[in-house]
């Protein structure tokens, strides 16, 4: 069985404790082991600062691009072992692996590409050069100065390599060391890329702890930086750390998020729009497992339509085999963990206490399974007449299940119960209707990251709006945990302090131009 | 005696409660009375959230603008009984109240100015619109809208007319209600702001709570904001509060500071940049008895000019008149409180004990003063041959007080000792040399939200490091709070959420023109 080592100092390094166990969620077979105990975890992180640090800020922004895109195409020639150990170790479909591991190339290569248009500047500057004095020789500007200390990247396990790949951009172009603290569930796909990429980058600029490692966080200063992905407990408990509630160390959070689908008003049964809204939601229920943060978890119609989308929704869920994502023909595998399993059952069971429950594949064939192994749950919608369900809007199941909810005949009314999900990464709001559509952006947009009008005119070419482009903004307000991904250059400046930087205008276009560490 | 009044619910209500009293600090006379105790703060909160944010939202970013001209030029037009106020409640010499007031009415001004230019637009967008599909139909593009809670602007002693300028442009800019809360010591200049401005604002877009208000912070939910400036104490109890703790109020602190002056190595004695340095070095110790959380604590040199520096800082320093502030030519009045002198005596002790005192007023006459009353702190100028005084980069002594420290001959020591501070807000170097320059951006950028290069080109007309302008930014990581205020734009996004908006290239185009709730 493979063991997964973390790699530290410069070196692979195994932990002395009492190895974990990362299972194939499909079968239930043990296919790795991990320990983080007893890594001499602060040497590790003193190496990333001191030697991962110094090497990027040596390097200009172009220079620091060309790294990512080494990892970019290391990711795409090791693609299909990637894949092979997605569908292992994460239960993914050969489609959900490609999701992960694509946009995780797509993603670094986007900002490589950013970096690319930069040249040799060693500073990313932000603004014009504004003239504060008199004259024209005063003069101020910003600048982005990467922080002093080391990025730890805390992902989720529902997106092993895209939750690598987005932060560590950013981060690798902010010009910060990065250490990668990937969920142990799932570990197998993010060790591996950090074995296929190590040796292609400067020392101590990539690291990784593979294992349990609470410790971990509370060894960090006030230059250094946590990137955080999960849930909002974990995130709670991240909060609390005093290196943290000083304000010292930095801390990004994205957290749970019960996004919503609007079917506009306007939108009639049949037309592209509604079928790009049915094609949404049931990709966005099924794909991973429905284990996307920015999967669609509740569906808002007017009373006249639901029944014909409760009734297409269903036919269209049922059309999704279900079973072990190495199986032929499968489209949707297990969930990541027994404990995801126990979880989503739990809260489908809420949920449908409150709502009646109108397709669950329980009593589908699951293809390509044994005796009843596997971290299976059931495709799950459930129903309402009315959106006055309180469960559907505070609890987040994660897994393949949303709730359709009548009754949401304007954007007044959409706006309310939207909003109940006290704030989300995305919301899609189907519609042909310009003054409807902004309506639903002042009702929705301040509480959401991001806010995906779908009609007829995109319907040809829009990804569904749990897909999270590096262009756009990835995090949302409240609930969501309050932070702020991607979104190009934006993105960077988690990983960096802005300075504005004052003094006379000569002096600032020499120094602008180089500062080096 | 005047009694401050509380402006909630559209209208002047006072508190229940044991009154405070506000003093004169100058001569320990009573001047006012105020109280919150018993105010009805969630039906307050609420009224701005409703009807202030509403009709905020309302106005196109140029309407706002014009707002914000109206408190500037409101501000501008009792500019004299202002500085009366700032005077007897704040011992602010008329200088002092000036840089105080006109700032507040400066820095709300120019923001008038950056809505202006936005003309009708609603909506204020940020960056390109960006082609996100195979064709140029499907394109997103970010735009901040406003949190549709209420802004609680907590305003330090030391600038009660500045600091509500200040948030509150940034804050009605973005389209969020204010409610005010300036530190009850020195209200008298926020309350009489507050009374003359109120008015000439749509209702619940201006509200204030003067007096203690702790229950204030725990009212809020997650669309509502605090802009926090203050102690690092005070900090992180709003931190640990469980609203601000789980994500959902969002907070920005601005709190203490322990800024650095460094005198380059190529600097000589009696050029233009070192008078400007001996300038702003005097300056910042004894403007607003040094109570400026941009107030220059840490004199870094070369060990070859240390004692011509402390010579000449002496001189400087042995010629500003302490007194009460209503004196003529009284160019130091007294710290505000009590309590604060307490604390900075304390701190004096503390940092003499590990460093020479070289300059001490205790010993000079104070101007027009009875009694031995008020609150003075003598002018204090402490000195180390080497900077290795572990006090000096950890605690912030908020009075007139700094110390110089010999042993800094070259930029790497420099960047060393500096960054012990962990985080402040600005840094000043004074130096000639570009290359000597661009290796201090490199140490101590990561260290600070700004940093002012003084160099002989500018002498004539850069103002000393700890005036904060607002088309750049004001925060620093770590100790300084980790926030961001001011810096154009920029600062407004503090009460905006970013969105991200996805959709046809028409749909987009008309929307964000005109969104409103």
């Amino acid at each position: 069985m493979d063991e997964l080592r973390s790699h530290l100092s410069g070196s692979w390094q195994s932990g002395t404790g009492e190895p974990q166990i990362l299972y194939n969620p499909a079968t239930e077979e043990a296919v790795a082991t991990c320990c983080a105990t007893g890594l001499d975890l602060e040497a590790g992180l003193d190496f990333a600062r001191r030697e991962g640090g110094s090497a990027l800020r040596k390097l200009s922004l172009a220079q620091r691009g060309q790294l990512l895109q080494t990892l970019a195409s290391t990711i795409h020639e090791h693609r299909e072992a990637l894949i092979e150990l997605a569908i292992s170790n994460g239960g993914n479909t050969r489609s959900d692996a490609k999701f992960d591991i694509d946009g995780a190339s797509a993603t670094l290569s986007y900002y490589a590409g950013l970096a690319a248009a930069k040249g040799d500047a060693m500073v990313h500057e932000d603004g014009e050069m504004l003239q504060l004095g008199q004259s024209r020789r005063f003069v101020g500007r910003h600048a982005w100065l990467p922080r002093n200390g080391v990025a730890v990247l805390i992902n989720a396990f529902n997106f092993p390599a895209w939750g690598f790949g987005e932060k560590a951009a950013c981060a690798l172009l902010a010009g910060m060391p990065i250490v990668v603290k990937p969920a142990t569930s799932t570990a197998c796909v993010a060790a591996r890329l950090v074995e296929i990429a190590v040796d292609k980058m400067p020392a101590g600029t990539l690291s990784s702890v593979v294992g349990s490692a609470h410790v971990l966080p509370t060894l960090l200063g006030y230059q250094d930086v946590i990137s955080f992905t999960g849930s909002s407990q974990t995130a709670g408990r991240l909060r609390a750390l005093p290196q943290v509630a000083s304000g010292a160390v930095r801390l990004n959070v994205e957290a749970d998020s019960l996004n919503a689908a609007v079917l506009g008003p306007d939108i009639e049964a049949g037309s592209d729009t509604y079928n790009m809204f049915l094609r949404d939601v049931s990709r966005e229920m099924t794909q991973k497992a429905g284990q996307k943060c920015t999967a669609i978890r509740r569906v808002f119609t007017s009373s006249a339509i639901r029944e014909r989308v409760r009734d297409d929704l269903v036919e269209r869920l049922g059309a999704v085999r279900v079973g072990n994502p190495a199986a032929a023909g499968v489209k949707m595998g297990p969930v990541a963990t027994a404990q995801q399993r126990g979880d989503v059952l739990a809260g489908i069971e809420v949920l449908a206490s409150q709502t009646r429950k109108v397709f669950g594949s329980e009593h589908a064939e699951l293809v390509g399974t044994q005796d009843g192994k596997g971290y299976f749950v059931p495709i799950t919608l459930l129903e309402s007449d009315t959106p006055d369900v309180p469960g559907v809007h505070d609890d987040e199941v994660f897994g393949p299940v949303a709730t359709l909810m009548g009754g949401v005949d304007d954007a007044a009314t959409a706006g309310t119960w939207v909003a109940k999900g006290q704030g989300g990464l995305v919301c899609s709001i189907y519609t042909d209707d310009r003054s409807y559509a902004g309506a639903m952006l002042a009702e929705v947009g301040p509480h959401h990251g991001r806010v995906m009008f779908a009609s007829t005119k995109i319907a040809d070419q829009a990804p569904s709006p749990g897909t999270v482009l590096p262009s756009m903004n990835h995090g949302g307000p409240g609930r969501a945990g309050g932070g702020e991904e991607l979104g190009g250059w934006y993105g960077t400046g988690l990983y960096a302090q802005r300075v504005a930087v004052q003094g006379d205008r000569g002096m600032l276009d020499a120094m602008l131009g180089k500062a080096t560490s």
